[in-house]
Parts: structure tokens; C-alpha cells; sequence
């Protein structure tokens, strides 16, 4: 299988780019996590999405506060399909983030999941992923079927919630 | 090949939706258009959704405006890629839809491109298709390649638009 | 008299939800509260509402945050008056869920209430039962006026906290 | 069949409201169109809310822009259900009068609509008044399956505009 | 002198209200303090409001959060000058209040201050009362005159802080 | 009467202003009005708000758009009451203009009507004018009593536009 | 004197960025006018701001919409400043744009200028240049002089303007 | 070497302001550290910034939140390159002091930067005397390479992390 890259601009996002790297270990998709800028190390990202495909990678997960550019400086730079996560920071709630990774101008893509929404970008990844994995589409749909009974589950126990009510 | 499909909310949006069409005719990915909606024709989204991956579809574009819950809706439904294109409607600018679209809960993503940006939901779905086929990757690298070029040539021209200026 | 029924899109949702059951228990109508999302639970969901009507209930409360679909998907099987309350979550201080909950395109109205503001959900659902319950009727204008004396007595007990100044 | 009112605050508002007056026509609802305004004609306002359960009205549509305070001046005087349709003025795309209208405090609720979503109030209205008048929740299903089928239909005239392209 | 009313929505405003209570002590000027809502006891306010003038005010302050209607409810039925402070509420960093108090239509104006702003409600209401009373307009100068030495005495204690630093 | 100024930052906010300088007209009280701006011409702001006083003035209006800092410089150096509009510029829908007049800091508020509100910011200077002459505090009711049966005469106009819809 | 270099992301923001070429040519300010694209072309947009000092820039300026990535970009490989205008596009009234140009993360700042503030960024290029040009300070401070007695002259032309009035 | 002015509207600011005034020692610029208000000292900072190319100043840093007019007004008042640091107060997050701030009208541009960017504001200080200082400009060039490296580092060390997950 195609592995995936989670790449975070910043290692104090690592509290929310964690929860995408747990899921894609989940899913048992193999991986590389790394830290790098588009600001300050904006060659070494250039480099790493410009041999990503050669180099065994089959999507980009890019994390990235503030005036988010990561996504996109590695979307200039390869064909794969790269997933940005707007990643809040302590002002403006993430809208600067988000605005900064899903406002792409045509030609460059990138596939934006919510403010701090890690996990969805590693079930977006492993979608992606699935098209070409029968067992990975089964995992997900598994997740899927989980999460449904999930909510069967809590709608019962809510029932005990309310009777204690007042 | 998979085939995309495009989904649009209202056929008020074919104007925009219309550039994902033809970039996809472009690339030579298979398609199917529909106008379908989550609130008037929720059973039938739903079912398509449903069906997508057994249908032979890779990937969905859903295209929606205002409360944009199109693309939401598809991917409940759905483990293939939803890729959601909010659409501008005559208030807010394009923000609600954005919001609408972007913010998903954990577990069903829905990979979102800029307000409008219905050329790039194409990209995008190319790069995804473009996973397990040479050919439209190689499409791809040549449409970056053109887009290189084209700026280096719009940089040549300025030069007289700027030494026309005063 | 008909029931209300009280659906919340995540059971993290419940300290907001429960200020409205709280009221509809106050209120002496019967209610059913349930867990079910728009994106995990969709089928529960749409069954639910297609069946509320014949089921017994008058009104339906929907609760959720972010993307928040509920209301909408719910409000699109059924043609029974449904009342949206966006839920703040950690993002946007609610102005994510309050767009996709009120922005709802024509022919699918939801009646949406202040961010989080579940127990005026509760009132607007009595406003809309007691149209043909005039006890119900008497317990909101019951209600209204011991308001009115609260504020009253409020003002009076000001008049003490000014005095205390400086 | 207890009657509709609609109250629009400024009569420049009435090319928006005039589709709440077109709904409730079709559905047959008995109605009162009226410029009252929260601002210039408070006490006319107040009473007519104040009198409006004992003069036969069942639900108030209120619409205003800006500082959109009419919906709420109703509500604080009635127990009817009151409907706000906040209007787009020539500033801030309509988000003044949709938090205006929306936000409002504990115990005076406000069953707010999209910015211009008149047509919506009345869809709402009817919903409401549908509660006790079977005909009327038939009229309302019958409009659903029409929007059904209108999307069904706009979906193979598609086709054509589809195959039409480049 | 005139007297300024401070009438705030809810006695939860009064941390905030506070602050201009003190102010109007500090300068002098008499006043009443009161709680009334625009919303729960909208004939108490109209009253007051209606009465104003005519029982010694000058200058009524209102504050109130949310769908702030309580100064624009006041000012529909005075000629006195009205001044709205704008509360934060716990959503929406109070911009919900700002727009429902400052966007007000033509022929009912709300001298909007900041939001929390109640100090400077009660420095521009001395401003107004000032016009008339040479003493107030005094104390008005002296304030400044000390605002301005008590920032250059912060501008010297600053070069202590500088010299700590590293 | 002391006279009302009208400052505005640009001669291109006239087209607004010019609907303040007609309400000061019919109210009959003496005005002036300049352009001044606080970035081009900051000292004529400062001298002629540090002189207003002393010269006859009452009230300063003042107008400005982007980041509107006229009504704020102009506060700085006067203790009377200066009211602010805040005008809309080609961007940002005025809310730029908006938040940098009413945000004011403790000590030096700006009285700030709506976004382009230039009808009320005259009316405002009335009623605090009108503080101390009859005449114009009658003036003022006048108009309020127009406006309550204009509005009057609206709802019966209202009355034939229903007629004819359909 | 060093050269301002002027880089837009597009062509089609050649309209807003004339401005800044223009007020460049009138300070006698040497400049390079260019089209590179941060997303299209970001090898060349690299380099040149790699060899920009070398190459006998003293100031880059630069203008992009949407996801304003270009500023950023640019200044993540020189430290040269670097001016930031964003552009206004289609959607969001420039917000995008503002947002992505400022937020710049510690260590790679962007000297962010109004929306569509071309003139500006030609300016504040000259006061960079003018710290070690005398003769460019002076033009500078003419530019000033006339910017003061140009308000000069339309506040007499405003008393005519305003006679006119009525 | 020419100095660098930090001036801060409150010294409530100072602790934002001050990682400001260690990058500047860092670097070796000498500087003066001031507190003077836009509101409040007006007189004062005027004439700081009309003397500051005279006393031996080449950039200011001005530093204000809310209606942030600081900057804007000792723009006014200068031709010297002024940078502006929007600070975020108790309200909207920084919005309001960024847009008066970055709004400027043409001809008196400020150099913004971030909210609560004091380091950049700093840095890009740095940038600008660098263009006649080499030392600083290797001393900058020095920071970059050391950023590079550290991200390097923390690239290295995030594989433990990440190997320590799950």
C-alpha cells in the first residue's frame, strides 16, 4: 500500500496532528510523520512533496495555524492529492487557518478537512487510499458500522440520562 | 477508470459546477452529472451515495450553497471520497456554505475546496483517480507543467503592459 | 396532546439539550429524547421523522454542532415544524452550527433559536402545541408574567447593589 | 383556520415578505399583511401582538433588516409562535438583522429563517398551523413530492446542458 | 442637573454596568439605577422611556447582550439621547450585541459605545449633560488632564520594566 | 443654539454625509462642515476639536471609512460629545470603519451611529441639543409623530400592494 | 538606489497593482514588475527571492487573492522586507486574502498593507528606500505637504457644495 | 546605526510588546521604549513622531488593541517606515485592532503585522536597517539558518514521539 505523510508545520500542533497519525496506525496504513515549514524550511518541503509519489507516498497530510501556507506551498509541488488541516491557534478561532488552506486558487487543490479536524483527515486519506485496497474499504466500512451502533448505544444510555432529569 | 460523479444541490449551480465538468472531460475521467438534494430529494442522494462504489464510481463531487449539506449528506452514506464545492449564494459570500461544508464531525469527512472552486474538485478528483492510473497522472503533471508556463508567459507580457503604464 | 421529540446529534451535546427537556417536563408535555446524527445514524434519522407524525409527535427538536445537518435532514423527511438550536462547539463560538442550521434553502424551513439556546427551543415548541391546548396556552402566559415579576423583583434587589457601591 | 400575520417593519421590505404573502395564498391560509415597525410605531406593534391570540391569528411572520428588532418587539407581547425573516439591507449581507432576530434571551423565543427566506416563513406557518388541519399537512406533502419531483425533472433536463458542454 | 438612567436588561449585566454607575458617582451626576428588559417587561421600559424626559432625565444608558434590543426599545419612545453598551454575552465575543444595538434605522439613533464599554457610556453621557453645567465640563478636563499625566508616569515606570528585561 | 460640526475624512464620504448636513438643516440648528482628515491633515483635526468648545460648537459629528480614526482623533482633544459614523469604503462591507470607531478605549468614547447612519448621527446631535431648547426638543417629537403615521400610511398603502399580488 | 521588486500571483490583479508601479515611477524608485505565483511557479518565486539582495533589490512587494500564499512565500527565502497587499477577489471581500498575507508565524514577518492597498505598498516601499536617501525622504515629505493642502482645498470647495444643498 | 522607537497605547500591552524589545537587543538595534496613547497623549505622540527622523529614529513599532489608532496616528505624523502590531484586548479576538490598524487610507501606509506579533514586528525592523547595516543583515540570515536547523531538530525528535504513540 501507498503510504501516507503527516507533515505538521509546527510540533506544538502535534496534540491535534496525533489523533490523524493514531488513526491512520488504525487503519494500518503505513506512514511518516514529520515536521516542516513553509516558512522555514520552505526547500526541504519542496523537496519532500516534489519526490513524495516517487518516493512510495500515495497522499499528504499537511497541518498548519495561522496564515496556513503548508498545504499548499507542498500541493505546488506534486500531483498527489494533499489534505490541509486549519489548525487553530490562540486568535481568530482557526478562520485565519482555514481561509489560508481552503481558499486555493485554481490549478493547486487542496482537499480541507475542519479546524483541528486530524482525525477526519486520516479517514479522508484511508478513503482515498481504499480505492485501490479492498481490505481498507472493509475497515471503513466497519468504522463506519461501529460509529452506527455507537450512537445506538449512547441513544439508550441517554434514556437514563433524562429519567434522572430534574 | 472510476468514474467521478457531480452532484449539484439546485441546477443553479451549474454555471460554477460546469468548470468541474469540463476539466474532467479534459482529463478523460468518466462522469455522471446529477442535480440531486439533500432536502427535496433526500432518499435519492442518499441511495446514489449508497451505491457509488458498487456503481464503479472513485469519487464524488458534491456541489451545494447556503446550508450546504449535499456533500455531508453523500459521504453519511458513502466510504468513498466526497469532495464538496460550497457554492456562493446571493448573501454571506460563500461563508455558510463554506462552513456547512468544512466542518464535518469525526468520522465523515468531507474533503472541501475554495468557494466556487469547482475546477479544482476536478483536480482534486483527478489526483485521487490518478493513484492507480499512469496516464492521468502523467495529465496531470503536464496541466502543472502548462500552468508553469503559462505564468512565465503572462510574466513576458507584463513587461509591456508595464512600460505602457503613464 | 401531541409529543415533542428531542433529538441531539451527539450525547456531548446533553448539558445544552437538557435545559429544553427540563422546560417540556415543566410544561407537562410528553417528549422522547434520542441520540441520532445526521452523518453516522442518517437511515435512523430519516425513519425517525418520516414516521413522526404518525407516531404521535407535534414538534421536533434538533440539536447539533459544527456542519450541523441535523435539523435540516430531519426537516427533510417530515413536514412536521422542526426547531433547529445550532450548538456551540470548540470552534467559531457557534457561528458554524448557527449557518448550517438557518440558512436552509425554500421549501425546507427549520425554525432556529439562539446558539445553545435549547430552552427557547422548549417555549417555541409549547408556543406551537398550545395553539389548540389552552392549558398549555395558560402555562405560557403563566410563565410570561412570572418573568415579568422577576424582573421586578429584580430591580428592586438592584436598587440594594447600587447602594453597596463604592 | 386561525390566521397568518405577516408584519414587515419598512415597506421597502415587501419585494422579500411579498413571497411569505404568495405561500400562504396557495396554501390557503386566511392572512393580514402589515407595516408596523419595532422603532417608529412601537405601541401599534405592541398591541397588535398583545391581541393577536384573542383576534384569531395563530402564528406572526415578522420581517425587518439592520437592527432587527421587530420579531423580538412581537414575541415580547404574544405566546404565539412569531416566525423572523431577517432582511439583507444594503450593508453586512444580512448578518446585523440575522443575530438581531436570532439571539434572542431565555424565555422570548424567535423561529428565525434564512436572511430573505420569506417563502420559508410560510412554509414554517404552515407546519405550524398543518398541527390541526389535516387538508392543510396534506397541501404541505403534496408540495414536498412536488419539490421531489421538480429535482427528478431537473436532473434529466441535465443530461442535455450536460452533453451540451464544450 | 439632568439625571442619567441606567436601566441594563439583566441583573447579570451588572459587573459590567457597573463600571459606568461608578463613573456618573465620580462626576457627580445623579442617577437611577434599573433593570428592565426590553423583551420580559417591554411596558415597563416603553414607559420609562415615554416618561423620561419628563421626570428629569437627560441621558438614559442602556446595556444589554445578545439580540440587544433594550436601548433601541427605549429610544423608539424618547427624544432624549439614548446610549447603548453593547454586552458580551457567551457566545459570539459580543458581536451580536454590537450589531443589534449601532445598526439602527433612520429616525431612532443609539449612541453606540464598546462592547463592555459602560465607563465611556457614562463619560459621553457627562460629555451631553456637560453642555449645560461648566462645573461638569470641568471635571470632564480634569479627567483627561489625568489620564494624560497618568500615561506619562507610566511611560517612566515602562523604563524600569525595559531595564528587567533579559 | 451651539452650532453642530460636521467633519468628514474625505470629500468622497459627502454623497453619505450630505444626509446629516439636511437633517441639522431642517432641525434648524447652525452647522459647519469640513473636510479633515486624521492622517493628511492631523493637526487642523486636533487644533479645530481642541478649539470647538471655546468657538460655539455643541457636537461634533464625524465620518470616515477603512480604519476610521477621525471620530476617535477628534475625541482626543475635546470633552464634547462626538458622535461617529462609520463609513462603508469599496471593502469589508463597512465593518472595518465599524469596529475602528465604536471600539474605543476607556476615557475617550465615540458616540457611533450605524454603518453609513450619517440621518441618524444628526438626529442624535439634536437630541442632545435639545437637552437645552424646547423648541428643538419639540422639533424632535415632531418627527417621531411623522414617522408613527407615515408608518400609518404605509400599512395602508400595504393593503392595496397584497391586493394586486397574483 | 536599491530596486523595489513588484510581484503579483496573476495578471489579473494587475489593475489593483498598477498603483503601486505608478507611485514607484513618481518617487524615481528603480523597480522590477513581475508575474510569479507561489502556487504555479514556485521554484522561480524562490529563487528570485533568494538572489533579491544579491540582485539589487532592497524591498519586494507583493499582491495576491484568495489564499494569499505569495508575501509568505517570498519572504520565507529573503530577509529583505517584504510587503504584502491582499487582494481583493470574487468572494469574502478580501478577508482571505488580508488573513493569509498577515498572520505570518514568528520569524517570517509580512509588512501587510489595506486590501487592494497598492499605493500604500509603494509608499511604505519609499520610506524603507528613503532611510538612505535623503532626496527620496524630501519627495516624501512633499508627497505630505500636498496631501495636506490638497484637504485643504476640498474643505473650501465643500462649504460651496454644501450651500448648494436643499 | 539608526534607532527603532516600540511604542506601546497601554502598558497593559507590555507583556505582548516585550518579545519585541529582546529581539531587538538580540539583534543589537538600540531602541527606546516608550508609552504614549493615540487617545489619551495625543500631543505627545504627535510630536514623537514628527521629531523622530531628527532624534535619530529609522522605524517605530507601534503597538495598540481595540480601536487601534496608534499606529495609523504617528503615521500620520512621520515619513518614517511605522510597523504596526494589532494587540488582541477581551473583545473579537484582535479583529478590531487589525482592521484599524492594516485599513489605512492611501498615504499613510502602516506596516502590519500579525496580532500580538511583536517578534515580527521586531524582526521586520531588523529588516528594514538591514539594508544599510551588513552585520545585521548576517545576523539575520543567522536567525533564518538557525530556524531552519531548529525545525530540523524537532523534525528528529517528533519520531520519538510518534514512536511512542498508541
Amino acid at each position: 500500500m501507498k503510504k501516507a505523510a503527516v507533515i505538521m508545520g509546527s510540533d506544538s500542533d502535534f496534540p491535534v496532528v496525533s489523533k490523524a497519525v493514531i488513526k491512520l496506525k488504525e487503519f494500518g496504513i503505513p506512514y511518516e510523520v514529520h515536521v516542516m515549514s513553509a516558512h522555514r524550511t520552505p526547500d526541504v518541503a519542496a523537496k519532500f512533496a516534489a519526490d513524495a509519489r516517487k518516493n512510495g507516498f500515495g497522499v499528504i497530510i499537511a497541518a498548519a495555524g495561522m496564515a496556513a501556507h503548508l498545504a499548499g506551498v507542498l500541493a505546488a509541488k506534486t500531483t498527489l492529492p494533499v489534505i490541509g488541516i486549519p489548525c487553530r491557534s490562540s486568535q481568530l478561532e482557526g478562520m485565519d487557518a482555514l481561509l489560508a488552506t481552503v481558499m486555493m486558487p485554481t490549478g493547486i487543490p487542496v482537499a480541507t478537512v475542519a479546524i483541528d479536524g486530524a482525525a477526519n483527515a486520516a479517514i479522508l486519506a484511508a478513503e482515498i487510499l481504499a480505492l485501490t485496497d479492498d481490505k481498507l474499504a472493509e475497515r471503513l466500512e466497519k468504522m463506519k458500522a461501529d460509529m452506527e451502533s455507537g450512537v445506538a448505544k449512547k441513544d439508550e444510555a441517554m434514556q437514563n440520562k433524562v429519567a434522572e432529569l430534574l
